[in-house]
């Protein structure tokens, strides 16, 4: 016997029994839930529940599946939210005011290190900070790295498949995940804790959690892998005279360092600029008179004279085949901080020039080069004098190649007017090349319809019929990732 | 308008028009095609199919889709075979006549190979070590290593995600894909052909085909990643008083060479007498009197002295903390080759002395003696005087963990009477240690009544949904991996 439930306001006193009433937010400001980081979307919550125990999660699911079930055209639905430092919209409410934001935060365990195994086991709120350190303490890296990991949570790294600056030799966030406990849109609670290496017992459910940012189901917890701790970890910057001279060293450095270079960043004289504009007390080595410019790091398991020694090696070779003009190794670590700083700098001094449209986009390393020249080309020939700022994680075929609006013209304005024109030309260009539109941000709302564009239509059925199977009642993060058109 | 097609004959028209009247067989001896590589099933096909294309794999997999809607109490249906060489009868028809055998094996071509992207594309039907070599041939590693590489092929890899022994570096066949070409079982086909390193546009479709034994599509072409050649590559052969000492040395050796270690295999002593008393002119160094052996591999990105003095490093390092009582390092190719083939020898020498059972296990490393120590103690209870070959990929947490009669003791009454027995002492032993039932093999047929047994119910009812939903007629390799009720 279902005794329907009809009335919103019972569903409410139902989650506030299951996560208590401190946790039920539905009044006062909800701006840090309701508004995505980039600020491009400002929705209305029905609720923001902050539950404290997978089975809170499993229960807060349940009622809702049970509540949609009772009320057919009820459109309640639930956004599961890590640190709220995506960027495409993925992880906060519509403006309907149906949806319910359910905030991993207060799951912040670490539930076990196995040293022996190297995996951590840990909760869907902890900071990726706080993972790396805890990793650390123990003698272990946990090598996801990116911007954000002072507040990003390692439940929306996992659902959003993170990539960082650490993917050229560790993988995206996928790589670094043995196995995940999460709630299906039924409210179960799937135990896929493994932290083996090796299972081959039926289809890989954990990697279809992994990336599908909250659409199939709430991750609450992962196995993760670690690593032990390099001896040491040395970062070069050398200036190179052409991104196919950047390719070349890549592949040098692939082949004399193997799988110790951990880091190939490279970063276009125009982005480089607006950082010795915008900061001016940070300098920046070589890089006038070089196109781009390259940061690489070397992790070492013997020690640091061997790691310097290796570095010098592949830089020496490099410059004698003419792929590197100049080169400096960092002597001290506040030195490599500094160059990193450097790299990273680059955003925010995108930010203090002014608005300007984002790309995230990757092409087989091979093409980096002509996929440059040709969209820079077609760029300036539709936008004369626009202005590209191009950089990125060139080791995984991975630029943010963002286009800023012209010296005076307004930046919002440009924005308003030319974003979407912009955007078809660089993504038609990245099709041309094989590419992806997304390469490490993921879907989310903001990129739903580009993704019905570009995707193949096979694979976007098979997507929908997946969805349908595993989230019938479209009840966990709809219209983000593959709007199902039917339910 | 649905134009009927009763007739079977009709279909096997079709067939003959789509592939060639040559390469559809279904008279004389099928028997390279019906029976499983272990012979523990013969079946019946209605007609083995060697296509040549993408193409023709799609118009195929299209007319059986038809047929079956024309038909529908038909059961015919699709077993994709690569190179059967699998070990869970996974790729051969059952006897019912009505399962079609569709081997990939003249799909064998090489597409491309990018080197400064570091991948190659390649047909289903390639051969394992014609893929190796001709990835050597550019100077590159494709790591992809395992007993059967001379005859099984890339999709088979591919399908049953196969591991091998360099797997503590590489992982298993799914990390070392970036793309896929897949038939669905609607006869579509899905170019997933990546390249790329990083690309979240949705779902991870790819690992999704990867491991699932031709249940859920037909993979027909691939993107494969590729490495460097390393400078050297060094193996070591050390004797370990327990398995306690062996995980401490592999612990060890992945802190003092990183990445370098891509070989880790131990052999219990019984394993290696075996090996002694049919292979009596195998030298085997240290055995006598050390409970485990372990093979240590070492690739060098720099030269071969410094490998050899890391690999010196290690070991002294071992000696010294004892978890190490003797050691050699092969100072030649030909006596590396030695000693991998001592590891290699232990199932055929098992072969030799009777059947046997086998089983395919993984545990976390950690678990490793202890889940050793118990289920030895638990089988020689049960069952006074069996004995234990016990060997395996133990950097990957994987022991061949295989049951032989006692001695004088008929093998084969033993394993006609006591194989279920056995298999639930193991597995759920394995079980107790959160382990996996199949770490590497897959499930096939052999394993869908026990998987029904040891895996969360929760997980088969959402592979039974995605299986509905990809393959809603059942046609692609029906009642293996998972068997869907109803239909």
């Amino acid at each position: 016997m279902n005794i329907p439930v009809n009335n919103m306001q019972t569903l409410l006193e139902q989650l506030r029994h299951i996560v208590g009433d401190a946790h039920v937010l539905t009044d006062g400001n909800l701006t840090a839930w309701e508004q995505d980081w980039r600020q491009r979307s400002h929705g209305k919550a029905l609720a923001v529940l902050r539950p404290a125990s997978t089975d809170e999660v499993a229960r807060v699911v349940k009622a809702c599946a049970a509540y949609r079930a009772s009320n057919p055209t009820s459109r309640v639905s639930i956004v599961p939210q890590g640190g709220n430092t995506g960027l495409v919209v993925g992880a906060t409410p519509d403006d309907s005011g149906q949806q319910i934001v359910l905030s991993l935060q207060r799951m912040n365990a670490v539930r076990g290190l196995d040293a022996a195994n190297l995996t951590m086991t840990v909760e869907a709120g902890c900071i990726l900070q706080t993972l790396q350190e805890r990793a650390q303490a123990d003698g272990f890296l946990f090598p996801l790295s990116l911007a954000a990991e002072g507040s990003c949570t390692i439940g929306g790294n996992l659902g959003t498949n993170a990539g960082g600056t650490q993917v050229v030799r560790f993988g995206n966030t996928r790589d670094l995940c043995l196995g995940l406990e999460v709630v299906t849109a039924q409210g179960d609670i799937w135990n896929g804790l493994s932290g083996l290496r090796k299972d081959n017992t039926g289809y890989d459910l954990r990697d279809l959690f992994i990336g599908s940012e909250g659409t199939l189901g709430i991750i609450t917890a992962a196995t993760l892998k670690l690593y032990p701790l390099p001896a040491a970890r040395l970062t070069a910057w050398a200036a190179v005279p052409s991104l196919e001279a950047a390719v070349n060293l890549l592949g040098l450095a692939q082949r004399q360092l193997g799988s110790g270079l951990t880091g190939f960043e490279a970063m276009g004289q125009f982005a480089l600029s607006l950082v010795a504009k915008h900061y001016p007390h940070l300098h920046l080595p070589l890089f006038q008179g070089s196109p781009f410019c390259v940061l690489l790091e070397n992790s070492d398991h013997e020690s640091e004279a061997h790691a310097c020694s290796q570095f010098e090696r592949v830089l020496e070779a490099a410059l004698e085949q003419g792929c590197v003009t100049n080169a400096v190794v960092a002597e001290s670590l506040t030195q490599a901080k500094a160059l990193w700083q450097i790299r990273e700098s680059i955003p925010l001094a995108q930010a203090q020039e002014g608005l300007n449209i984002k790309h995230d986009i990757s092409v087989p390393v091979s093409s980096i080069p002509e996929f440059v020249r040709s969209t820079d080309a077609l760029l300036r020939q539709v936008f004369p004098g626009v202005r590209l700022v191009n950089f990125g994680h060139l080791g995984d075929g991975n630029l943010h190649y963002n286009v800023q609006a012209p010296e005076g013209v307004d930046a919002a304005d440009f924005l308003r007017q030319q974003e979407e024109q912009v955007n078809t030309l660089v993504f038609d260009s990245v099709t041309r090349f094989e590419g992806s539109i997304s390469a490490e941000h993921g879907i989310g709302s903001l990129k739903v319809d580009q993704l019905e564009k570009y995707k193949s239509p096979i694979a976007l059925e098979m997507m929908r019929a997946i969805k349908h199977a595993l989230d019938p009642q479209n009840l966990l993060n709809p219209a983000r990732v593959v709007r199902v058109i039917k339910f």
